[in-house]
């Protein structure tokens, strides 16, 4: 964050080797390019651009531009646009995968807790827009489906269904996941009263009992 | 359905005023346009228009292309893009429709009859792609989203609720509902296993006690 714009790796050996792969053809934009942040800057274009036009309408080259760069840049960090999505998410997702660890020692208010949990990020302004992205994203598209399935799986459900105490703890935990992703659709996406404008505790207080039930009941 | 290409109405009255708007200006194309059937095939084609495209790429244009009809006649019969939609989802969920029917009465397996219902539709080939194509245009297009919330309010939650012996029925009905399109999302949209490739009768099993509260217990 020297400010600049020579990235310090580069700058630590005279006489060294030319610089790096990414930066050949370009010497005048190099510095703005790969300068400090520029993968940063990426990964929020990204998920703006994801979430604004859908991973479909959505390219490398658009995301390239919204973050002042080359798309090359965008490919030598990232790779493909679904590894581009995968990233962008997993950033988005970042509050929503802790929840594992939310729920780590079960007990008897885990539903709630896990209800609780789901709220906390739905209700959040920032987040909410960015995971209905993500939605609109999965309906639309099977690879950003794929994307979000693996990540939903290896990140949350996985985790969640180690710390429970119960046959079939992965089927368990997705019957939970999948009230609460129900829940959200009728309230955030479909926008249906009286679901829609009910008090979230109104909702966690019907809703934990169930989720209480597949998380621990044997 | 006479097959003359003449409309009973029309044909009713001799000496009766010029036959109606939608005809004046292209006689020529008359019979084949307006002849029987030329609604029902408006509505099959953008039923298949909106399922292939989604909402915001079909046009009553293209609706009308794939009917071999006059784009005026589209909007003769159902008005606006919005309305076309109105009547292609109801037409599409006209086998979800009948829920009430079928949970009326209540009973203490009332739970398992609204899981069972629900598998019933989205376990059929026929009905399940357009399912999805209504829940892709309710996630991309707010309009489209108004349209299914009237439908599922009016025809279906609303009614449903008018069975139940509970505090708050719509809240409950509505919750019963969103845990029941959760788990369609993570078996039919996300496909995420085990809940994926799981029997439908080990489903119903574990998530027919969760509904029966809901629409049961005081």
């Amino acid at each position: 964050m020297s400010g600049s714009g020579q990235e310090p790796d580069d700058a630590s050996a005279p006489g060294a080797p030319p610089a790096p792969a990414r930066r050949r053809g370009r010497p005048a934009r190099a510095a703005a390019e790969t300068g400090p942040g520029a993968r940063e800057r990426i990964l929020a274009a990204a998920r703006a651009e994801f979430a604004e036009r859908g991973y479909d309408k959505t390219s490398v080259r658009g995301i390239a531009k919204a973050a002042g760069v080359d798309a090359a840049l965008v490919h030598h960090y990232f790779g493909t646009k679904e590894q581009v999505f995968a990233a962008a998410i997993e950033l988005t997702f970042a509050p929503a995968l802790t929840m594992p660890d939310a729920l780590a020692g079960g007990g008897a208010d885990v539903g709630e807790r896990m209800a609780r949990f789901m709220f906390g990020v739905w209700e959040n302004p920032v987040s909410r827009p960015a995971l209905l992205a993500i939605m609109r994203s999965a309906l639309t598209n099977d690879k950003a489906a794929a994307v979000l399935r693996g990540l939903i799986e290896r990140r949350m459900l996985q985790r969640v269904a180690g710390e429970l105490d119960v046959p079939d703890p992965e089927f368990r935990a997705q019957l939970a996941a999948g009230h609460l992703i129900g829940i959200a659709m009728l309230r955030y996406v479909i926008k249906m009263d009286p679901v829609a404008s009910a008090d979230t505790e109104e909702i966690i207080a019907m809703v934990a009992p169930a989720l209480q039930r597949y998380l621990t009941q044997p």
